[in-house]
């Protein structure tokens, strides 16, 4: 069940009560691939982080360690420790991006496994069975992410079959939450717009997908080529047509600044890899923007890495101990990393929701897109 | 200042006093190369697995980031925000093993670095001038460390050099600790007995540096090759002779079994990479014994991995999650095994001092020497 508590302009503060509790939006899912966060986090550590979901990725965890093990030893709840609401993507992207030899007909996706190679099917009842073994808060519709830019008429004959799919995902996700070995019977659906970058292809698959009511709906295929304008201009064309009682997720997507400029466009809900890849390389967030650690000036500077934060790295070491755990390559240099960036995120749409609370989401979001964007104090 | 508080036959329950804080011996110390403790580790994090006395390398700061940089930056324990004691070693053993194109002369070792070639010197008196910018707690006198089994005039000629090294070590941490800059003019100094597996230049070295009366005296040069039983035998042998008023410390070892054996043998100190290494390959140690987690037989195994464990891993995660993590090699789960390793280690430790002060170590000591010897419940 969403609520609408607050708005400004196209800008949202939502709320999705879940049987894994609520989740306030404008959210930032931390993403865990494979039921772990990249960085040596646990889910101990994202209750740290104020971590409201987390994200698991479903081909993942269907190749290594099975869904049925999951779904055998309570869940993914309980497979790792975490009480709070999981949203599993469909599988659909890292068969489209990671598998190979892989063959589309209407029925799914024959492919073979990125681990050894085994010939594996995916179609949308079988992600659907999957992510209910899973037993996920949030189920994601099987979809094809194309790349852009791609020709017109191959999106247009994808994004259509996307939309069948969709049907075919609603029905079975019906039946198996109403099946008695089912862990997570209250299951929520949401739909994915597909098209590419053409308009019309968009709009016609979002009012399509719409007709459904499902429980929320994402934008997909952006961030996957086009140019950050392009991707601001889908938004813009698609979110007129979605639907306003339903939360809006926008997969994939982004830099702290993209993340603030969807919610201005009417976004609810983000997921992105950034936060951790990029702390792999010692870039960072701040609220001064972006840093490196690996830069010389920080050698000996025994601040901590953004001196507004207080994050678990911030709070208890420097800029200069970072850097050199960095350079070493040393593990730990890499997990304070990740757990500052993934603060910051949460952060980060933590002060968008008080904004949207307090009325000042306006005037947040014309000073922080300047300080969050392209300009670096490195 | 070191008190000695219980024997039980040559087992000792001790107090060593320094400025850091008292440590409690018998001691396990926790490894942390690049003052960072592999698997992600954390100072912070060593609070929750009770250690009392880091332990970090010479040379590898002296590379990377530059013992001068730390002494700048206020020493090591500002360095990685750790006020407990520390204890830096000399850079002997890994001049000997790490670096290349070494040459040893009367001097000291000229060499070049592992990380990128360049020339570099180390001699006794650099080793003490670079654990004194350190800061560390405890310095450790320079050494060679000869593997076994080597030739006895080999063996003769080094360990008479590293006695009259340890002369050299002694007179510059004097002139050290007496200037205005250094950081901790406290900084204890522990000489190390060397003369390989040949018992009469083992005995012939311990007499020689126990006149120097220094604050603490380690054996070096042993668990680099002989066998287990050897090692025994030399500390055997050494032990009469080593001051009964100051900590003893044996280098690099162990096993738990090792370590066990060890203290009945009248050993304070200890230190060993074992923990953390054996944990990346998911050999974990139990109240059981050993156990690998990639076992077949865990894959659905809900329990911790030692149910009379309390760590951090144990706490709140099972077999099943732990081995998923390391079969997907999610560094998530290296950390997490390393966090029970580390803390079984220091546990084991707090259980032998409870067992001396408590007046029970020898059943202890025969119970607990099959428990965590050879058996394997795998």
């Amino acid at each position: 069940m969403f609520k609408l508590l607050a708005t400004d302009g196209k800008a949202r503060r939502g709320r999705l009560e879940t049987v894994h509790g609520n989740i306030e939006t404008p959210v930032f899912m931390n993403v865990g691939t494979c039921a772990a966060i990249k960085g040596g986090v646990s889910t101990k550590d994202l209750l740290d982080l104020n971590c409201q979901i987390e994200l698991s990725n479903t081909y993942h965890l269907h190749i290594r360690p099975g869904d049925k093990l999951i779904h055998d030893l309570g869940g993914i709840h309980k497979f790792f420790n975490w009480q709070r609401p999981v949203l599993t993507d469909s599988g659909g992207f890292q068969v489209f991006s990671l598998a190979k030899l892989r063959k589309i007909t209407e029925e799914g996706v024959k492919f073979a496994s990125h681990i050894d190679g085994q010939r594996m099917f995916m179609g949308p009842e079988e992600s659907m069975q999957i992510q209910s073994n899973l037993a996920s808060t949030i189920a994601m519709a099987f979809d094809e992410c194309v790349e852009n830019p791609s020709p017109y008429e191959y999106v247009k004959q994808s994004s259509e079959r996307t939309a069948r799919w969709l049907v075919r995902c609603k029905k079975e996700m019906d039946r198996l939450n109403s099946l008695p070995d089912t862990i997570n019977k209250n299951q929520l659906l949401f739909g994915i717009n597909q098209g590419g970058t053409y308009e019309d292809l968009r709009i016609e698959n979002m009012k399509e997908i719409a007709k459904l009511d499902l429980d929320g709906y994402a934008i997909g295929g952006l961030a996957v080529g086009e140019k950050t304008d392009e991707m601001y201009r889908i938004i813009d064309v698609v979110e007129p047509c979605m639907p306003k009682d339903k939360p809006r997720y926008l997969m994939g997507v982004g830099t702290p600044c993209n993340i603030l400029e969807a919610v201005h466009r009417g976004i609810d809900f983000f997921d992105c890899v950034m936060p951790s890849r990029n702390a792999r390389h010692g870039n960072l967030f701040s609220w001064n923007g972006k840093m490196n650690i690996m830069n010389e000036k920080y050698l000996n500077d025994t601040r901590p890495l953004d001196p507004n934060c207080s994050c678990p790295a911030c709070k208890d070491y420097s800029r200069a101990y970072i850097r050199h755990l960095i350079k070493a390559k040393e593990m730990l240099g890499m997990r304070l990393c990740v757990l500052h960036n993934l603060f910051f995120y949460n952060e980060l749409m933590q002060k968008i929701r008080d904004a949207l609370d307090g009325g000042y989401f306006e005037s947040f979001y014309q000073k922080y897109r300047l300080i969050l964007g392209e300009r670096n104090p490195d």
